[in-house]
């Protein structure tokens, strides 16, 4: 018999009808009730023996964690909370579950143990709700994207440049470790590999994904991206995914105005589509707020937070009026940063952030107008001379999630940059192309995923929120 | 005033009204006509410049290549072939492009030189058209499987496991290659490496899918995959994109139905979606066939293919009964097969699966039930003793477009199967534990996605289908 799915089922009208469902047994109770959920939602299906009518031998089986299939009635539930049960005809276990030895046990783990065996914490009810929502984000991606006309590029994973220069990269290789070809002078002979050169993992798809945008005009790449820094923290992953979108004719306005509509479309699908993930979310975030002191527990649980951010514009102010904020607020006056804003020209720090958004404007904020010398060489400079049109958005709790600016398209400011910065020209010379041959005005920014779900699913940290986390030590599955 | 891109334009009912477009000279002609486009569409849109309207200095930068913003009224077009053309009443130059150093010139250039380009070829007619149909089927992969309550998981690119053994990988390190650390016997020290262990580019990622499938039930994968091997050919890549579905519940019978079912899906996406892309590549593919010797030419023209595909069941056979006919095959009697058929057991080549699908058969064919001894060691051991559930989906002028099977899911087998391999049981720790603790009967597949596109654009070369190709020698842009 055809299975239906239990997202399905619950919905579906009991009638005394045959179904058949297959899933994992989260409890058995009583000898009597299994709570058994097949991925497909939160919610489990509550499947209801009757006495006597399986042997005792396979009873025993139905432990946490076994796998089955069970055939049996459709019928309103007397229980509460849920509207539809089965009466159990036909039990199979395809699966058994040894219960001394199943490390999922119907209890709360903690998440560093979950971690450890990222194998199996898809089963539970935190892990799948994450990875349903995560799922969500990705679809409402392309369909915010294909829906607005934008062309999905899947940029190169494995480069010969490391133009952007955004981090320390990961070498790409066949050489053999022990014994590579040499050059005359004792140098590693890169010739030798696969590639006839040395290769990296990128590090964002952004300066090819411009060629695209010049070309087909809107454009984005949804793909994976590689830091080889060793950094232990609960915001970073050495590999992580990132969506970059691309348009040719926007200056860095239009840019930021898609980049809010593009989050606050994310969060709106999310709560439209992952309701009862999101809600179960919810209720686990704020039992972990209760064990944290008082001060500091955010204002608005989960879903408040998400409806705050869909429905209000975000605070658009350049670093400079941001300096100024800064320069004068009570934690600054108090001494209280640990990075004290003395100066117009500092990188802000991720206190400062979080101050602008969670203190002082309390909604996200759009920095807009960066001093050039701490962003990158890409970005378009503005008559000023001292400041490029770079923009950051900046999201309570998380931090910069979006980053991005217009580009430089005119060809002499931009090898003026290059030089400057000592990059080299040599392996720009087709980024540098597009700005001698119908080069446009155009911007783009880069949102990294794991930041955006942390934010949706209210977990903090980002190890959490991907199937296998790669970190410092961590290449495990 | 807001732009308005070509595609929604050519759509645009003609009124007189003053329109913005930007977009890229394609040509130019007697002073007057400019064939502009701006990659939303195959469709140029003419922009008509009045006499003695424009200055003589901007009408020398009208050259092919340039960035135009033209601002104008939409009227009724003379001319064939167009309903609409836009009467210029502003013309801004936003890009030169230098007549004599733009490599694009009007006229055929040679996809081999075009490669050279890549960052450029993407303004040429094919380019734009083969990457338009490649987002929309990005967008149909995702779409047909949010449809039908698939769940996407980004499994890992970088991988401590060999375990498949897919194929040749490619090492991914941070140590100096100059001077790597060494333990005491001279052998390198991967614990001082970044993950604390020697790790390559994932081949696949449908180990770590079926974590998730025995979790979610039914799930996805979309990413790229690696292969460090050394074939130039015109079907390999050493990086390219697949979608691996994995299915719960699933046997080799649901998994052939579903691989049908998702290649016509995307196949009728792409002739609803993408239809004037389509037929500019259809006679290009024609004007290509006619260069060939008459016997090597096609029977269909490609959209013919496609609907032809979309409309058909895919013809299901054993690995047994294909021996059988190959056997009997009149290129096997008569010795024109380079690989002759003689016994059951042996690897079907490109040449046996070409004659089943092109000759034999004359539509795709599903080939399922191989040899265990020649397929991996995670398919499904049947009750012969001799073969595995596996399949492999066969198309025209592709050869394997799919590879899938049903998976062990008994854990003995699957054990002393991966002892008889000599694969590494201490890395498949996790792998070995999807059977020990609720396993259920699952099945997947890959579709390398380059394949697909090569079959839905009518392109020969897999070089010539994504953005930046990677290939022995080459990791250019």
């Amino acid at each position: 018999m055809k299975r239906i799915k239990i997202k399905e089922l619950l919905l579906t009208k009991p009638e005394g009808q045959t179904v058949t469902v297959k899933g994992w047994v989260r409890t058995f109770r009583n000898n009597q009730f299994i709570s058994i959920n097949d991925g497909s939602t939160i919610n489990n299906l509550q499947a209801v023996v009757e006495l006597n009518s399986i042997d005792d031998e396979t009873l025993k089986r139905i432990t946490t964690g076994a796998c089955l299939s069970i055939t049996g009635e459709l019928i309103p539930s007397p229980a509460k909370g849920q509207a539809v049960e089965v009466k159990v005809k036909l039990l199979e276990i395809l699966g058994d579950s040894d219960a001394e030895k199943f490390p999922l046990q119907p209890k709360k783990h903690s998440l560093e143990f979950l971690r450890e065996i990222a194998h199996l914490r898809s089963r539970t009810n935190t892990f799948s709700a994450v990875m349903r929502v995560r799922h969500a984000m990705a679809f409402a991606v392309h369909k915010f994207f294909n829906d607005r006309g934008f062309f999905y590029i899947h940029t190169p994973i494995i480069t010969g440049s490391d133009a952007e220069g955004a981090g320390a990269m990961f070498r790409v290789t066949t050489l053999d470790a022990n014994n590579p070809p040499r050059n005359e002078d004792g140098t590693i002979n890169f010739k030798e590999d696969f590639f006839g050169r040395e290769t990296n993992l990128t590090v964002s798809g952004q300066l090819e994904g411009e060629t695209y945008a010049l070309a087909l005009g809107d454009i984005y790449t949804f793909g994976p991206t590689f830091r080889a820094e060793n950094s232990n923290t609960t915001r970073h992953l050495a590999e992580f995914w990132m969506i970059e979108p691309e348009m040719a004719f926007y200056d860095i306005n239009d840019n930021m105005q898609l980049a809010q509509e593009f989050l606050q479309y994310l969060v709106r699908y999310a709560l439209e589509n992952c309701a009862e993930d999101l809600e179960f979310l919810n209720k686990r975030a704020q039992e972990e707020e209760q064990t944290k002191p008082q001060e500091q527990r955010s204002e608005l649980g989960l879903i408040d937070r998400l409806k705050f951010v869909a429905d209000n514009d975000f605070q658009r102010l350049s670093y400079t009026e941001a300096i100024d904020i800064l320069k004068n607020s009570n934690p600054n006056k108090k001494k209280k940063f640990q990075y004290l804003v003395e100066e117009w020209g500092v990188d802000l720090q991720s206190e400062h952030e979080r101050f602008l958004v969670e203190k002082h404007f309390k909604k996200p904020v759009i920095l807009y107008n960066y001093p050039k010398d701490i962003k990158a060489f890409y970005m378009r400079q503005n008559d000023d001379d001292k400041t490029v049109a770079a923009m950051d958005v900046l999201f309570p709790g998380i931090g910069e999630i979006i980053g991005g600016s217009q580009r430089e398209e005119r060809y002499e400011r931009l090898l003026k940059r290059v030089n400057e910065l000592h990059l080299p020209e040599k392996d720009l010379w087709w980024y540098l192309d597009l700005r001698k041959f119908g080069s446009a005005p155009h911007a783009g920014f880069g949102l990294g995923f794991e930041r955006l779900i942390l934010f949706v699913t209210g977990m903090t940290n980002i190890r959490d929120v991907i199937a296998y986390p790669r970190f410092p030590g961590n290449a495990e599955f």
